[in-house]
């Protein structure tokens, strides 16, 4: 690599203000394009699951800005939406070297059954209260997950997750704060959060499934079973001070990993991919 | 004060991580509550027309995450959105102290012709191409009128003009890029480039309108007219290099300022104010 990379670095945001010898995805494109990190097809289709988690509800989270209920926390909303599109990049950069394409290719010309995300990070934002609930799910699932990853033994992945870990630990803050303060609000947003709760909860368990890949995958990825433990801690304590129960929710069936996805998928495709497939390979 | 607050420093950006003495919208109404930097109310309906041009551009651009023709533009886009929402918040902190109301008040409870926005702002997205003549035309009208900003006998204007130049500064730059890359790619992005300008341009000409309250300001703000020569000048080096022509373009009748607005504005309002508005002083 012609340029110092510190992998390790992880104080740039997911602002265009990037610190040097931050990691970028231009960065780990150089390196795989040099040989010096390309992925194996299975840390490919590993990162390919992370990526489309954060592709996803970055676009989901997108629509906030100027939507939400304060103005402070559109900001809010709009910086963890750039925040896990930048995890997005990252991780599909780095997957796409495992077959020769771009983050661009992987993002805008799959097609439905080839996305590997999760059914949480597709479901519609619903209310505000709903987006709140999705989010304290994802947070308290993306934090332990990425900090567990920061000792992968894949070197990119386990500083791309260093970088996004930091970054998480806030989300996780900000969405513990907001269902605190909702529950604890007045009775219509407790209510709300509440009903946010019941929509969201059902799709939790599929984050925590283990299967061949994640078995084969051993100390380069993190096993899903692994989390569910501290996941069940972190949320329930939250839930336990905010004096909401979600005991009774029953869980969905998943099959995301493997492009079997609900309905709402397609539309959130077919919005990100017009305009890139209308302009195929023209460079502009 | 009881918080040393720098004006001058203009290294925060619009994301969270707000370095020490920025002038955060906290500390414009802290300002304003202490009674040293409490606008008058031609000050206050100046900031409110600044403000709203930078909100209702923040909404129009925040669908663009997860959208764009290639991620990392995904990201640019997003970026400009915080920074103008950014920028709002400061505007509409600073009006608001004027009558004694907040930033989310006039955001999210003032109806459609108490918006004094111009109507360029509004504006659909349209393709890809359109969006991004709009931002050429903004950009090249925001970044003169808040570099002379800077030089407003109020302090508190000139203080968050000095902040938002810098990062209007880079949004010139990214549209310019985009215009001359559009022109200059294929005959179809060509084509989109310059429908998008015969789409925009003729909402050009009300951002350069001076009326009775610009001229009651004097000193304290900028006369819209006086950035004309410049915005010819800037927008025909890059027009004419891109070998684009807007001359044939017809101007239309503006009105924002006055609360007169196009169709487009009411379906934004409705959009940007349902949730606060479901919620009126709740404080969750």
């Amino acid at each position: 690599m012609n340029q110092q990379t510190n992998f390790g670095d992880s104080s740039a945001s997911a602002t265009r203000i990037t610190p040097g010898f931050a990691l970028r995805p231009e960065d780990i494109a150089l390196a795989a394009e040099q040989g010096t990190a390309k992925p194996g097809e299975d840390v490919g289709e590993y990162a390919l699951r992370l990526g489309d988690d954060a592709l996803i509800l970055a676009q989901r989270l997108g629509h906030w800005i100027s939507r939400a209920p304060e103005l402070e926390e559109d900001v809010a909303l709009g910086n963890i939406a750039l925040d896990q599109l930048g995890h997005a990049r990252s991780f599909l950069t780095y997957a796409g070297a495992a077959w020769g394409k771009t983050e661009d290719e992987l993002a805008y010309f799959r097609r439905e059954s080839e996305f590997r995300s999760a059914h949480l990070f597709e479901q519609p934002n619903g209310d505000f209260a709903a987006t709140i609930a999705r989010q304290f799910i994802v947070a308290n699932y993306q934090f332990p997950l990425y900090r567990e990853l920061t000792k992968s033994s894949d070197p990119m992945l386990a500083a791309i997750a260093a970088k996004a870990v930091k970054e998480v630990d806030y989300h996780l803050d900000h969405s513990t704060q907001w269902v605190l303060r909702l529950a604890g609000g007045t009775a219509e947003s407790r209510r709300r959060m509440e009903a946010g709760l019941k929509l969201m909860w059902p799709f939790a368990g599929e984050l925590f499934e283990d299967d061949e890949l994640t078995a084969r995958l051993g100390g380069a990825g993190v096993a899903p079973s692994s989390l569910k433990d501290e996941f069940d801690r972190s949320t329930g304590a939250v839930l336990a001070e905010a004096e909401l129960d979600v005991a009774g929710h029953p869980m969905a069936t998943g099959g995301g990993r493997h492009g079997h996805h609900s309905e709402y998928l397609g539309p959130v495709l077919a919005e990100m991919q017009v305009l890139a497939r209308e302009f195929p390979g023209a460079g502009w």
